[in-house]
């Protein structure tokens, strides 16, 4: 059985953490830590992982404090620079316990790491690629974070094989062309009813690919959050892993 | 028999119009001009109908000596503005003959005629709306003429039915949330492979309404234009008429 | 204030409207019913319009009583026949109060009576026309009551209009043709994440216009069950009234 | 410069190939074979490799003769069975010349391919997928053999990583639900305007990932067909190769 604890756990994701955690079959509830509770009571006599899913002002501090206690993390909060990914790689260099693992996704619905996958795949074979993200309208950022991941992946890939640029015969007033991300065109949708939604698009001379991952709320993170909890607590992937793929056997 | 002239009949609109126009039983070709033939030879003895597929520079010069030589024009030539459409105006108040008509489509695509339609009517009874139009890498304007249209139909029914604001948090670098066409968002892709399509999003809590109008090639403009050319040759419609709606029975 | 009693007030969209009638400015809680509850405690004195979301098994008889108890009807239940409908008829016919409603529609979601109706209408003007409908897995009839009354619709529209069959070369297995209802195609997805959801694509030479309705959740019924409450209590639809679409103002 | 014969240059499709190896600065027109013509004047002294694009009744007996007049050969005609194959490699067990190969595809776009390899990919990691193809209404088999294809793939990469059967609560009348192929429901539109499409849909609690693929024309299969050209002609494929994901870097 695998010991979890959950940073967050009056929140909605971490509410429906614990929810999945109890109804796992090979994981059990260790310690559920909500915002009035003291996390040095996530401990490594207590738990084998701990999933954080607070705050992007909170989330390096809770994440230094588990380090510090010996635990092992799942995080599942965003807004993670490059600079708080050193400070949690230099905390896990001086960690109390040999293989301590922290794993950091931007992402944990399988659907959207696979498209962000394929498409990157497939980029090298198109003439064109552009990206459309769409979500709920209470979203304060946009391009989404995995728009802007997937747009990133799709440039590398076109460099690497050396693809032309994409052809765009727009002149003038090109506010609707979008943000160009590393030279990928993205578009963000913000409509009342959608939850997280991405389309990528990719086009020959007479032919189109479209690969689209929508997650419709937050269940859709759950086996995600699951397959990183069974990852992370076997103990095989010690220190700073970013991205569930990862963990995915593609 | 309706007789009907095609200016521009060396173009790929025109020539497909030429053919439509073969292909139909209740018309005939009488003069197909080319960009080196003298419009001049379209009469009221000849013509009944001419199609005007050109280009915008030359576009109002042949519907203006058109109407002096008396005869009626659909026009499938894109560019008009409220300017040129008052010179034609004038014009057809001076017309040789009685009932002389022109009619002007933005776009002659059946599904686009109502894929706009439909969006207006819908607009007032969700929250939110945004509309995505993809074209060819090759389209030098963006957003489309279409997609303009249609987000003004749609701001328009809004205001007249007392709808709120759309929500939007959005934040900060807001490129990726495309053009505001009277508080519509618009976004634009120009992808190798497509054509043009329009699509238009209308959201509620939990639910969501598209509306998708594909045009694949210049075929889907045929039926538009023949439609068009049956109507003003009825002698119904005198004088300037602009959109294909017109002749729908909605 | 509209005073409005819940019948089924236990399930999950009796629950759902209990919030959406107590979060409307004009409307409020009168009786909240039960399977333990007797509806014999809804009468007009208390009640200006009931919701009835129960079972097929238990709808006629809870509408009957309502009626007798000379109280009008707001009907979520889906399973009605010819032979029920009748029968409310007759039992509006003796009812107690003049003016007394019962309104009952297949589907709530407005996205979707929009998408029935757009479809119905745009139907003459294209050669083909197909219906896919995707619902959740745990659903046990095939196809959708929507996705045959969208079917319906258009085929009717079609007959009146004239048009010719729709063209279809298929030989041999037509399994993966879905089945015919009334002419045309009605195709059903069953997948896991799915809600209930319908797409309409019609076709000519060149274009496709596409008409999608999404319904993610519960959530999305509430703003027709609210419309369907006022219009009965506006006491301007005596009598049985079936279908959302005669509420709205297209 | 690959030197390429075209057997069945007056069909569309050859006439396209002809186009596209005049295009490609790579390749050079060698022998074009129409019906009227004797495939005998292809022979290994002007042809590197022939593309043979005819009929099924026809395929066979033409890749026949060119093995032995010691030709390579691209096969876009369909309709393969087992045995035609299995009389394929004798042929080529038999040939004149070392390394000579033959390469047939049942699909040559490469959004197509990639479409189907993708789908195969994430099969394991959903808990439904279902599969639609879309067509022109004169295609006379369904569903497509891609499409069959793609659910073969399915169905095999579930089984090899031990998935759980697709939930599925239908009851009774089930022509909606399409065709079961390998156990998973494969559903065919035929629609006036569209050309080849295929749509794969997976699902899982809260989430869904989309894979399309969509042929607008002939012009889509070129890229493919000249991938394949080019791996024949450089000799490292020798013997009977099927399918174009071989010639893909994934």
């Amino acid at each position: 059985m695998i010991r979890v604890s959950v940073v967050g756990a009056q929140g909605r994701m971490g509410a429906s953490v614990v929810q999945a955690v109890e109804a796992a079959q090979d994981m059990q509830i260790a310690q559920k830590i909500t915002e009035n509770d003291d996390i040095a009571a996530v401990t490594a006599d207590n738990t084998d992982v701990a999933v954080e899913f607070t705050v992007p002002s909170a989330a390096l501090d809770n994440v230094l404090k588990l380090i510090a206690q010996g635990v092992s993390v799942v995080v599942g909060t965003t807004g993670w620079t490059d600079e708080k990914l050193d400070r949690v790689k230099a905390a896990l260099a001086d960690a109390p316990h040999q293989g301590q693992a922290v794993f950091i996704a931007p992402n944990f619905a399988i659907s959207a790491v696979l498209a962000d996958k394929f498409a990157a795949e497939a980029a090298k074979y198109f003439t064109s690629a552009e990206v459309i993200e769409l979500h709920h309208p209470n979203k304060v950022d946009a391009p989404s974070g995995t728009a802007i991941h997937t747009a990133h992946a799709i440039a590398a890939a076109r460099r690497e094989a050396g693809c032309a640029q994409m052809p765009d015969a727009t002149q003038g007033e090109v506010a609707s062309r979008g943000q160009s991300v590393d030279g990928v065109h993205v578009h963000a949708v913000r409509l009342q009813g959608l939850n997280a939604h991405e389309e990528v698009l990719l086009g020959n001379a007479g032919e189109q690919l479209v690969i689209r991952a929508d997650s419709f709320d937050r269940a859709s993170f759950m086996p995600g959050v699951l397959l990183a909890v069974r990852n992370v607590a076997s103990g095989e992937h010690p220190g700073l892993t970013v991205g569930l793929d990862t963990f995915l056997d593609l």
